[in-house]
């Protein structure tokens, strides 16, 4: 498990008071970079031959986050196929849980004229992602 | 079925040259709101005593949004249930499907004290809703 | 005069109550793109060799936002050098000024080893925009 | 001087391949409002009847930002009048600068009525802020 830690930001808030349901996307995000980065490596890197779009977003929210609070974000790595990796991600204020979700990345191949299709995930990406949610 | 158009503008895009994934999560929600104003409802009228804050949201994407591609949101309601309503929205850029999700939003009534208890959704916003998006 | 209409999200407000401050630098590029566009000119287009960044943007805040409230932004070019257009926006809600803002853009050219350099606006830029302004 | 160190995050970059130069704003209030709480205070604690908006930014753009660059905003205080604070910040990455720029906030108060208007600022606000600032 690879925990990233943030504050709720003013910018991140809505007129409910609340940080809006579209930033714990952000959330989520950012953690799986920071984990990406822990494991010595850069999703961005080759990003002009090799690139990480997400297939499919989830998340269910189960107390609202307000403007500064601080939390975490806890992330795993799920289901890994062949060019696809499951992040879950539970979000934590102490011990409140504020929801979890998933996000799903398909590895893929950009072809020269602009194309892109799914790739086998290097694995070296998988055994140091690996060892960075273990550690 | 509600139609909401939109273009792509280009803060919502991403170093990779793509909407940014989290931005669909907004054009959901565009939507849904468009949709209950179509409907002659303000969602935010009664903001001090009825929210509807989000307790699940999903999106399956299928293919990349760019900078000012025009798109629209087909937006139905799925479930609904005493206290929530279940959103569902396909992309569409022209005869392409973007990708499609659903937003379950609850509706609450908030206490003096600041906290929040799911309460029943009045007949007349379902209906109303329900003419709206059949027109 | 160039006139953009739109409407403030929810995900745009803050937990203020209104349109967060850093959103209407947003709305005053969303407006210059479609003057662009009016204008039958795309500011991407050539993104891979020449580009237009930001050297300067500012905004004056008379009267807040609130969620849904329909506005306009009312655009003009100010100062054109060889390189660079100041846009000027004026925000209006009906006949209330919102504020005021102005973002100057440099035209640059991309050298093949990532750094770029001020160009010359090509005049066919200039002389289109201006048609399209005074429309 | 108050420094606040950051990270660019994917969410903030554009199909230029840079960090928005909308998000440079939230850059400054996010160091902003890390001072306050250096100072001990916290800016939206009494925002039911004191709250802070905006009433001019800008932000002068010298060296582009990409996707994980770290950076750091340096803040102070420029003018202080009876109502209003003048931020003054200097985005630094490394020995490089990225651009500057200033924030002006208001002190206001809340009438019943919904209207605000301002307000003098409380002296401990800015003996506070002040002794944050230069630790």
């Amino acid at each position: 498990m690879f925990i990233y830690k943030r504050r709720v930001e003013f910018a991140e808030t809505d007129a409910a008071g609340m940080a809006h349901f579209s930033v714990f996307f952000r959330y989520m995000e950012e953690a799986e970079h920071a984990a990406w980065r822990a494991a010595g490596l850069d999703i961005f890197e080759k990003h002009e031959t090799v690139s990480w779009p997400r297939i499919s977003a989830k998340f269910d929210f189960k107390t609202p986050l307000k403007f500064q609070d601080e939390f975490e974000v806890r992330t795993e790595m799920g289901a890994v196929t062949r060019s696809t990796i499951q992040w879950a991600h539970v979000l934590m204020r102490g011990e409140t849980i504020i929801g979890n979700g998933t996000v799903t990345a398909v590895c893929v191949a950009k072809n020269p004229d602009g194309t892109m299709k799914s790739a086998p995930i290097p694995q070296e990406v998988i055994s140091r992602l690996r060892s960075a949610l273990s550690a």
